[in-house]
């Protein structure tokens, strides 16, 4: 797994991404975005967002809060079902999910299928089992006012759960929608937010933390034309992850989930994979939820869920297609897409071919040298002339010029402009490209 | 309280907030932004970061996680102090903020002063108290494998908080900042983000809510010359209050807190009172907190939070200076600005005169009549130009003109286009505009 542990290294040395409180030893599950990361992170739901919900006319924007009414996660099912199976070590105490430890088995193993494994426990090599139990992954919280010697039945009525995903955010204000703009059918409700999910063993850097951020869509249609809703969004997936993205389609292989591994209420889902350095992992998730979801939320609310269709007056429950990406799992993608070793001139470099349009920085200035007033004056006014019309450009004046190279190449910009002396005649500076490392010179007014 | 009310009426009905999971009855203290109000929200959070992070040079965005090492609260001081004195109705066991409840009593009430106020019970109208007690405002969980029968002891291994507020994961990244980019002091970390805050009585719409988006930066200087450095911060929270975001300084007055009532590290605050609808509240804190949170850390973590100048080489720990905004004030000072009933032409109308650049919507194109098909074909046409250029452009083809225009003044929409029958003949449209209900004729090709 060298790869992985090059871009987890890459990214502290850097500034992309830090473990949470890294500087308490940390917070398992979880990851602070540095000043490079945050860019980049905003960078992406941006591109998302302007994608799916601001180019069209069939979107509209939700962002609904982290704690809900926990009926929510009665209706929705998760209460009850929303747990991974886990197993305890009876000699050392330690706790795993059992699926992720043992060869052959899955989510809902039972207790003799995990005992006939003959699993050893990965922290004292001893083999002594207690039962596997269901644990809800839900983070649960009290809200309100709950002192510590109330009684158990009091402080019960006043649990709260963390989302455990931002669909439910989205459902539960599908009503208030259709009643504030009555949109046309088909239509669609967006979200990116936090979602929480407490994994009993987080692993591999962000890709399964206990704190996550997602980007879904419920796009609301009439129920008998599923199949061609179904296949446009599945384009339109395929068309964020590869064109505004820059994800190399090879590394994008869809899943379809067999009826016997989808959610009971999923008529078609299709798991977009992705071949991450551990290997392939799901980035998003395509499903067709049919309209399970409303109708929980009718039957938990006692409110009709219905859309009336405005030209047939027909009135009816939206099925619904459901696009959902996690972010940290795309970034990841994108870093691990980006990171590249390779040699200019018989110089080993590290770099980051990331697209002009997610780099943090599109550019680079500085002065060839930097005890040198009139350079420095110089490519402040190119720099300053340049980020007011880019924004994101960024100033170097640091070490020698070769060592701002190999910085720039590492956070991923793409072009690096040097003003020397003769620029100081001829107004031409020098342009060079990451990925090639070649120089060309350029007049300043063509820039 | 009458204009609050119509605020809050006028959020749902037309789509900016609804109160959270409302379709279960709501979750007190939480609110969902519905699509307008996601733009409106989405717009003034960009206008901040341009402001405070892309246009500057010393600036750093973080995104630090929300759930944090449960030290980052013992170093803080947040598990000791973050709490509220809270009094329970010995009749009906209704419990409340002492000091919401009684006149002329402050957060750090005794039980004998609370007492002496003879305050009666908001519910039942009884007199009969229990003591104050601190009640700790941070939301609690587990995080990691804890079930239902293990020991108090080991739960309590587990706890995590949600964080209270968005500084300490700046602080707490200071030093891998630092690390990974050695920034010229003064430098400023800036960071966006949920916050909560298990207050006991939510109230006032967003102005008081247990789930709530902050926009803090810990800008970093020297000692010696905190002065200057607050005063510029000062003048720069001035400038985006006023000129960005469009608040009337008239209702801006700064609050000058007394040493008394300042946090004990604060050598200066001032509070940016706002003249809300329901009176003065705060709408953005500007403190100087010393070196105090990063002391604290160097102590919690045993590690240096020393900076070493570039300059002269001597070492010193940066003190602070924090401009803290919550996004939810921020907004609702917006909305109640631009919150306006008048008359145009004797017709009653509501209009929210908001900015140009933080309106939903900049444009509204409909054609005059929905069921001519020339009409509309080209309304179409100048729509999906205007759309391609500004982007923030919607289509209204809904009703009669007259209740598009109501229904555009309603959700702050500047100007609306209409093309009729005239368009078809001299490619002229009208405008009209949103506060004088004027209309002019403009060439297509001159929008």
């Amino acid at each position: 797994m060298k790869k992985l542990d090059d871009i987890v290294s890459l990214c502290k040395r850097r500034g992309f991404i830090f473990q949470g409180s890294d500087i308490y030893g940390g917070m398992a599950g979880t990851w602070d975005f540095g000043p490079l990361g945050t860019t980049l992170k905003k960078n992406i739901t941006d591109a998302w967002w302007k994608f799916f919900v601001e180019d069209r006319d069939d979107m509209y924007g939700i962002d609904a809060a982290i704690i809900m009414n926990p009926r929510t996660w009665e209706a929705s099912g998760h209460t009850a079902t929303f747990a991974d199976p886990l197993v305890e070590c009876k000699e050392c105490k330690s706790r795993f999910r059992a699926d992720k430890i043992a060869d052959g088995i899955n989510e809902s193993v039972t207790t003799e299928e995990f005992l006939a494994t003959h699993t050893k426990c990965p922290v004292c090599g001893k083999e002594n089992w207690g039962p596997i139990r269901k644990f809800n992954m839900m983070f649960t919280t009290h809200v309100g006012a709950v002192l510590p010697d109330d009684d158990a039945e009091s402080a019960k009525n006043n649990i709260a759960y963390l989302r455990p995903e931002t669909a439910q955010g989205i459902f539960t204000n599908y009503k208030n929608v259709v009643d504030a703009f009555y949109p046309d059918l088909p239509f669609g409700l967006a979200q990116q937010g936090k979602a929480f999910r407490n994994e009993i063993s987080p692993r591999d850097f962000i890709l399964r933390d206990r704190e996550c951020s997602q980007m879904e869509i419920e796009y609301f249609i009439r129920p008998d034309n599923w199949e061609q809703e179904f296949e446009k969004m599945r384009a339109l997936s395929h068309e964020f992850l590869e064109r505004v993205i820059g994800l190399d389609p090879a590394q994008i292989h869809e899943l379809e989930v067999p009826a016997a591994d989808r959610a009971h209420y999923s008529k078609r889902t299709i798991d977009f994979m992705f071949d991450y350095p551990n290997g392939e992992e799901e980035l998003m998730g395509l499903a067709y939820r049919t309209d399970f979801d409303l109708n929980n939320i009718a039957r938990e609310s006692g409110k009709s869920m219905e859309y009336r269709d405005k030209v047939t007056n027909e009135t009816f429950v939206p099925h619904v297609i459901e696009p959902s990406i996690g972010v940290e799992r795309l970034i990841l993608a994108v870093l691990a897409s980006a990171y590249t070793e390779d040699e200019i001139d018989g110089n080993k470099r590290i770099v980051l071919k990331l697209p002009e349009t997610l780099a943090p920085y599109r550019f680079c200035v500085s002065p060839l040298l930097k005890n040198k007033p009139e350079l420095v004056s110089k490519a402040k006014e190119v720099y300053q002339s340049l980020k007011t019309k880019y924004g994101n450009v960024t100033w170097d004046d640091s070490g020698n010029i070769g060592k701002r190279y190999r910085k720039q190449d590492e956070i991923g910009t793409p072009k690096c402009i040097v003003i020397d002396f003769d620029t100081l005649e001829d107004n031409t500076v020098t342009i060079r490209d990451r990925d090639t490392a070649k120089q060309i010179r350029v007049d300043i007014a063509k820039l």
